[in-house]
């Protein structure tokens, strides 16, 4: 096999562990059942995971590492300053949840399941320790340029992590139900400005000062 | 049987089944089990509830009581301004739990078995949904009194109270460990006063205005 190949069984491997989890759970997913639906042998399986729960460690990952990439290029961008950072923080993160609203649903509905919990745990464990490093980065930035007015770094970078945490469940949930209420366009909305509101307060800059304008008209554009 | 008697009855059948929930678990623990500890009858199980179901949802409700009870009597107690309601509203809430700790520690282990998780999403939920309405009262009380300067009134009752579970989770996690650390006594302090200030910036009040010293001072002689 060449490496594009593996790299393509590997995926492959990973999309029917993710479907077939969110549709059956991860208890009800047997290795078989995954091996079947890509149509492979055994021994391919084994060859790039140690075991089911091996697999559904690298589907945490790759569900969180685009979070994880967008915040920390963000964070090593010479070009912007720590407000500017902060909005387009929020906004990609924000805008990548919008555009893959649809594939997420299932998989939060995987996560919300009772004898999953311990994975989503694992998700938010792994976040805030990767995160924490671009927050602070960001933070310190901020500091630095005298935007940001704070007395407490690692509690700070908490809150604005649990914050933007709060935000996108939010959000989430006002999203899966546009359908049947279009009126939660105007919720979301309120959502972003005001959680936007709040972390320009935690963060001590000046009102107004976080730009999410953006991102509003993506979700309007999008549901 | 007299009242008494009856609500002693009630209340020991809740006891046992807490402890035996927090020792064994939810699902390892059997109506027998709980009969047993008390040393009644089963008819006398089931006159007081309908369910193992029925007994976990009367302890959740019997966990959260207290801070429920709590906000409610500090919310409607006509003698103090919103900023002293918000300061005694955290030392009491954060009081108590370090009085309870070592129970709460037990439970709280209970339910972060995944089993269990169910019924903590339900205090959880529980929690949000009956505070809701003694935080909107002081909310908006300071709002009244033009001490509290917020422009989005649900969000920021939502964001209190996640600042104040997270606050509260954060020093559980520091004082359970206190005897193995010894300086998180100093953490749990700069806990408190951090959030102490991010609480008084998310409700537009002036620095300073939230005074957390004697919960402080509550910690300090517990610990």
């Amino acid at each position: 096999m060449t490496m594009l190949q593996e790299n393509d069984v590997k995926q492959e491997l990973l999309n029917a562990a993710m479907e077939l989890f969110s549709e059956k759970g991860y208890d009800h997913t047997s290795v078989n059942a995954i091996i079947e639906k890509v149509g492979v042998s055994k021994g391919a399986f084994y060859h790039y995971f140690k075991s089911k729960e091996d697999v559904l460690e690298a589907v945490v990952a790759q569900y969180i590492e685009k979070e994880i990439q967008i915040t920390h290029t963000i964070a090593e961008n010479h070009r912007l300053n720590a407000i500017e950072k902060v909005s387009k923080l929020i906004g990609e993160v924000l805008g990548y949840k919008a555009l893959t609203l649809k594939k997420r649903l299932k998989i939060s509905s995987f996560f919300q399941d009772a004898g999953n919990v311990k994975f989503q745990r694992k998700v938010v464990e792994s976040k805030f320790k990767l995160l924490h490093l671009p927050y602070r980065t960001i933070i310190e930035q901020g500091i630095q340029e005298g935007t940001f007015h704070i007395f407490y770094l690692e509690e700070t970078i908490e809150q604005i992590m649990h914050m933007i945490v709060i935000l996108n469940s939010a959000v989430t949930r006002l999203a899966a139900d546009i359908e049947k209420r279009p009126d939660n366009i105007k919720m979301i909305k309120q959502k972003i400005e005001a959680y936007g509101d709040t972390i320009e307060r935690i963060l001590g800059v000046q009102k107004g000062s976080i730009n999410l304008s953006e991102i509003i008209k993506i979700f309007e554009k999008q549901l």
